[in-house]
């Protein structure tokens, strides 16, 4: 055939949507077609969309959540606890906790976990905010809210080591594992089930 | 809280992204917070190529597939053999026609397939387009290279129909079901295998 198969156009939008998380080369393809005639308006709507997103969004300075200003809602609040920081991974776990409004406090974003595997180290992570906020802020309690896999024990361990060097009076603590709503018994994990059981709690009757 | 959790410039985002075909809800959200920080170099990228995509690409007003010009690089290719149009449902069925390089023919994409329960009808469709196609060149075979399903049964059916009373002479045939490559015959489903049934070879020793 002379002619390639697809316009270059598709090709290249394809091209770019697979390099996206969770979007592999199928979907990429099947995406790239639909915002080329059907999804007209979506595709439209996701220019402006993704233009908004490039003017408006910025990188908290003291937290590294995403913003509208320097700094964010949850740490320009005054109402939050300034007592305590919860380091959590990415943008989207602080999200999910402030979905479920159980907690105060003030947030870290690592934007990682140390993974010597993928070549992630301390410094490719927002571990010098951290220590920034913890010398700024009267703080009693750093909590960890990492997944429960070997790079979040792993990172939790060095923080923890490293919080009790700098910032002797303040503690460290990690969130509990143990069973999830609606997990059944059956399929539970051994780490979650053995957090379970150390942190089992008596039950009054 | 006072502050809403997410910054609304990624919540548009998000759900802009959740309308497209195969996106979640949290896949959305995992994009929008993605293109914000880390994914800079994709977002812009993707700006460029959802522009370049509105401004380079139409429908072939021949065929129905996509093209950089009033008529498609298959539909302009002298090369192609005229006597022949394959009818498929989309797009991306026509590209992976077109990677297989065994057919050498017209194309015209349907649009879609009849299916009373998502209340599409012929008129949702490019059948029009086909009996132009028919008219306009001395067609002898429409080949149908629908989906093995009960849309796609319907779909042959009706078009075969209305061929062989608006285009006597010529005949309509349908690509065979049988065993796919690589595909286990302890998996095969029940109508793929009475077409490799039907369709069997003799095999010459």
């Amino acid at each position: 055939m002379s002619a390639p198969i697809l316009p270059s156009a598709i090709t290249d939008l394809s091209d770019t949507l697979s390099r996206l998380p969770g979007i592999g080369p199928k979907l990429a393809a099947r995406l790239a077609v639909y915002l080329a005639v059907k999804g007209v308006r979506t595709r439209d709507e996701l220019i402006a969309g993704l233009g908004d997103v490039a003017e408006s969004i910025q990188v908290c300075s003291q937290c590294a959540n995403l913003s509208e200003s320097p700094l964010c809602a949850i740490c320009l609040d005054e109402g939050r606890d300034r007592s305590s920081v919860l380091v959590v991974e990415t943008v989207l776990d602080l999200y999910q906790i402030e979905k479920a409004a159980i907690y105060k406090g003030l947030y870290l974003v690592l934007g990682g976990l140390i993974s010597p595997v993928n070549g992630v180290g301390v410094a490719d992570l927002n571990i010098d905010l951290l220590w920034d906020m913890l010398a700024k802020y009267e703080c009693k309690e750093v909590i960890i809210g990492f997944n429960n896999n070997v790079e979040g024990d792993a990172t939790a361990m060095y923080i923890s080591g490293q919080v009790g060097e700098r910032f002797p009076g303040i503690k460290t603590s990690r969130l509990a594992r143990g069973l999830g709503a609606g997990i059944s018994l059956e399929y539970i994990d051994p780490s979650s089930l053995q957090g379970a059981f150390q942190n089992r709690s008596s039950v009054s009757n």
